[in-house]
């Protein structure tokens, strides 16, 4: 079984990078409808593409290139590409602005929604909560994803039985609904024994608040730990891990979750700043600030999940103007990529992200639904990354991560 | 013990084929007033048969014949024939003859009726619901088993934590239960990993909505991969597997569950196209179709269960030609053997899967009291099946299944 | 631990078989006040006894000779006395009456409440229930102890999940109570699966219905199955047998359950048809009856627990009218030497029982207060009986267990 | 992990020996803000200090000196120092006086309450109860901790789940919490299984009535032979002993408590009849008698713990009163050194425990305002306190515990 069930994955995760001729019977099923609907999308930017009206969850109408898959070896199966609400319940947007993205999403096909507490508060969770009631969609149809965030700064202090329970329960309040899907661990304290936090989240989920966890920002050997302890005292595992993953940061999603994945089941949800548009409306500057990260700093900053770039910082101003100065050719170079390809520089790096095998479900966020459209296209770009562009970029990028002869993973988080 | 119980059961399991002489002490306790009515009943069809008005449950007077066994090597004991409501709360039934069904065999004895939502949708349950509820029979005295559905097409994308307990949630409601006795899940769902599977089972009955969990159309394999996987983790183990059981469908039920059976515990509930009167009203011609199976494609088509019988019709014409034509001829022979015996070709067939040690619990269906009648009416003929008659239905058949010298049991599901 | 558990608890059952000199902590606390009121109670029978009326729970002013004990190796602390309420809430007893019995039973310092469902059906756990309420007594100052009947004749049909959840539930609506202290599973069902037993009393403990769970009329090698089946996994075990025990019913009491207390922790609460009153009012004639019991299957007869005296009566007659002389002749010599101690026979037996250091719980049973007293004197005779009266009376009895060179438990039951 | 966890941890307790300079992440938070209170804050006793009005939690503006650390190795952080509530809901304090301790406490970044109902009855939880439903301060802002007491002369009759659970329903009810953060059993009963005891505990997590356990007055053996019970039965570990420790009192604290610290993550809460303010308003005499305790037999007598003072008081008066002599001048050399140091000689005594590496909490008691921070400016001695008043002090007293060639930990209790 557990044999069957790698090979039929694995067979499922190939079969995205493939034509669609090959016909999984368990991952196929909105194949021909969505190709009717594939000519109807424009190939570019923001201008051309237009809201398909006639797209309703009753029938099936999704979005070409979208899939349903398990999300890491657990039975919960969601479209490849999930909405991270990080911009949408941002500072600027307004709640009917809000709303339009999030039903743009869910008539899109996308059933995965993503809170990302560290940037928008508890408003986020509110305003989806208020959608969601709104909205009146069956319970089934949607996944939701929070998080459980702590610092050592706040009153929280840190992950503990009590914080995770009190957490999930004011989550679920503001969301207002009877369960949440997925919740997820911001970060791992270390000074939280692993059996708590294991136990903690078997606890909520025998409580029926909760259907499944996952973790962020965890190093594999942290996410190794759970796994064990959830062995030992028969909890129940994580499914995912929540990471970034873009074409300047590579190593842990693609040298070492397909292992944890292989190994213990857990899968990947992906974000990049580029897929969750935390650099929309900026100039190609700001794009590589924003991957190469300090730009956050300032902005973000009392969120713990922000704390280690100062190993960035902290480097020397020469090396750090150098890289940047690297980066920004190398992204040029990506961009005349691109619009050979007819498509933006946005669209292009979300495709390669969705191109990789290991990940299951890469979040993308919008402002508005056009935002919203223009990142969703990325989903028709995969199949034209040949091997060809493959080993282009690759060419360009330089930086395709290879494990080294002997490494110690504590040093990946 | 265990072996103690196993020579028990085994005994009980003899004794409905042998005359009612045997006085095992837990089996028997119909038996006297049983042998009164018997003579009440005539041998034949529909015609002869009246309806035993002064059958009541409180006075233990119930239809002879009919015996209460342990289901698998549980401690739920049930009657052996249960009503199957597929036909029951089908298209043209009314609510009133709905309800003379089921009271008509709660009246007989029978405690267990089983809902089969891929035929009736989610209306058998409401409708079963309104009758036990206007009945107010005592809640101890009957058992409900429902399934759990899914599919690679619905939303509900396949098994998951969350599709087994938002599925078992709806029944209860629809269902107006304070409890469901038997929850069968509906096909295995090779996405989902069985710890999921049975982590979610046994925290639906720890919830107390369950009692029991069973499964229907999964290969011994998967079946027993649920076994070990609910003893690595200390969960609840299946008690039963539903499978089709017929003269002309008999490998499984007669070669692989009593294996099972013996090493696990989990019982086998039997049903068949015959059984659950798919096929009344019809010729002989299509009773041989509906077994043989093509033609149900068609009707229920959009339910996985039939998914597989694409093997069948794949077969070139002529072929499936030529073997119905052989079954036809099968069928003829029976059925001038039934008429020998007084009774009709359904009866017979009937009996004869009743005959077989290992079916603990026979599903029949009926849309009017009289066909229940006359259906369970073949719970008399059992004990004249004797040697003499198996053998010469067996030389009829030519299809009794012998277990290959070396046989891969993942070819059967 | 386990060891200084053990010894601590064998000093204190040897020490109410010797003069109050040893003060052990934790079983003495009441040894000073009782000494009081010792002078108060006559010797003999009902005539004599006056109600203690300023013995209040608030001042442990209880009985002399009260003692309370660890039930099994559980934490519950009991009296060495409880009241069994088979007469009590019996037919002829009026609800005051019934009231009358259960309030002297509390004021005297007893505090577990046994109900017998077998005789008086649901009226008991009604009446105790009405009562319990009446009076508002502090939950924590007395124990409940109800039992989960089945039987293979009535629609409960043998032991399931089904049957004991369903049985717990009715019997805490009946009795009002937010919880039951001891449930008690009468008579162990072969064709119920052990593992199916311990997981439902695990489930109705952990639901917070029940504190403890135990059995009656197990035999020890079904007690030790139970034992096995919570150790594998990982269940609660249960804490009593409640079992028959008197003068001409020694072996399992005397012989086997000690051991099953040094194994595995399970107590005995013990019973018998004089100390519950069954026989006042009639003669000694009728003692011999009742004690060797096939009077009892005429009245008791359509429960399962008076099932295998059909042993008994199936001997020959001739056998049969031998033994009860010999017991009438025995009852005689036991007679004359309740005389010469100034005590009734009931008491003298009674006290009998209560000397051996395994009951740890004795049940008596009265209709009335001045019964209730009669029996309660007991208490007062067991420094009383030394060794010289307890060689006399075995001397007269000739029955004192011996363990055969090798012997079958499965006999036992 | 657990190797990452322990060196965290000794840093993080060793960082409170040192001057503020070493800057562990997660441990110095409050650092800088804190500095700046430190100099409003006067040096000695009672009269200097002034109420810092402004300090607000919102701002985490805290006590100079108070550190937050993980209660065991678990990931409940608590304030280095805990309000002992024994005397604030004693007998002469207003319910006024008592909140407005409360409030200082909170105030100052005290987050821990710990109730001693042997002391003051169901008051304490009564009391403290209504002022956190007055203030409404968030739950996750604060910690409670409460006690289940027994005895062998009451009618709970000693520990079992039955009083467990009916303990903490009780202690929910008048603390009017949703649940309580730490439950303490105080003092192991031998003649309750320790298995019962680790699912009880583990039960009332379960039921999210409590988030963590802990013991008061186990011996070393009996905490080890829990956690042993707790990994055989897969239940919650408990996470601190609370214990009494001070200059006249050390070799638990010492000697045992790291040792289990350090083997199965028991953390250690201190207390003392000094820091408890239990000898306030009374001369140097009556402090020695409650450090050697006689004195508080009469007070306190009727609860278990102070029972085995009988100890020492059966020892031969002379023997005793040349004790008190020698403590007599002991402390009289104390109060010297505390004076040269500016502080009170209950001030040292208290920052002398803090000093100690093992002590996670102390707690410390007060009626007033007043006598809160006289004792909480004892967290600005702690870096006073340099190896050279070490020795000095260790000299004075002459009782440094040292591990005995070959002990038995059972004397210990």
């Amino acid at each position: 079984m557990e044999q069957s069930v790698r090979e039929c994955r694995s067979a499922s995760l190939q079969s995205i990078c493939r034509a669609p001729i090959a016909s999984l019977d368990c991952m196929e099923e909105f194949q021909s409808t969505a190709e009717q609907l594939c000519l109807q999308l424009t190939s570019g930017g923001l201008q051309g593409y237009t809201t398909p009206t006639s797209v309703s969850r009753q029938t099936s109408v999704v979005t070409p290139g979208l899939r349903y898959r398990n999300l890491g070896k657990s039975g919960l199966r969601v479209s490849s590409v999930g909405l991270g609400t990080w911009v949408t319940f941002g500072g600027n947007v307004s709640e009917e602005q809000a709303e339009s993205v999030v039903v743009a999403a869910y008539d899109a096909g996308v059933n995965l929604f993503d809170i990302s507490e560290a940037h928008s508060g508890t408003r986020a969770e509110i305003e989806l909560g208020n959608i969601l009631q709104k909205k009146n969609w069956k319970r089934h149809t949607y996944v939701v994803a929070t998080k459980i965030y702590w610092n050592a700064k706040s009153e929280e202090r840190g992950l503990s039985r009590k914080h995770i329970i009190s957490s999930v329960q004011a989550s679920l309040a503001r969301l207002k609904l009877s369960y949440i899907d997925i919740v997820i661990v911001h970060k791992c304290d270390p000074m939280c024994p692993t059996e708590e936090i294991v136990r903690a989240m078997t606890h909520v989920i025998s409580q029926g608040w909760v259907m499944y966890w996952g973790t962020s920002r965890w190093s594999p050997v942290e996410i190794m730990e759970a796994y064990t302890n959830c062995r030992q005292f028969n909890c129940i595992t994580p499914i995912i891990e929540q990471t970034e993953y873009h074409i300047f940061c590579r190593e842990k999603a693609e040298l070492y979750l397909p292992e944890l994945y292989n190994k213990i089941g857990v899968g990947l949800m992906a974000w990049s700043p580029i897929s969750m548009n935390l650099i929309s409306g900026r100039g190609e500057e700001n794009t590589v600030g924003c991957l190469t990260k300090p730009s956050l700093k300032q902005k973000y900053g009392s969120f713990s999940w922000v704390e280690d770039e100062t190993t960035l910082m902290n480097k020397d101003e020469r090396t750090q103007v150098e890289e940047m100065q690297k980066q920004r050719e190398k992204l040029k170079e990506i961009s005349t990529l691109a619009s050979r390809m007819g498509c933006s520089l946005t669209q292009l790096t979300i495709a390669w992200t969705l191109k990789h095998e290991s990940v299951q479900c890469l979040l993308i966020g919008a402002s508005t639904p056009q935002q919203f459209y223009h990142a969703l296209y990325s989903l028709q770009l995969v199949p034209k990354i040949n091997a060809t562009i493959m080993s282009e970029l690759d060419k360009i990028l330089e930086n395709k991560p290879v494990r080294p002869p002997m490494i110690s993973t504590l040093a990946l988080r």
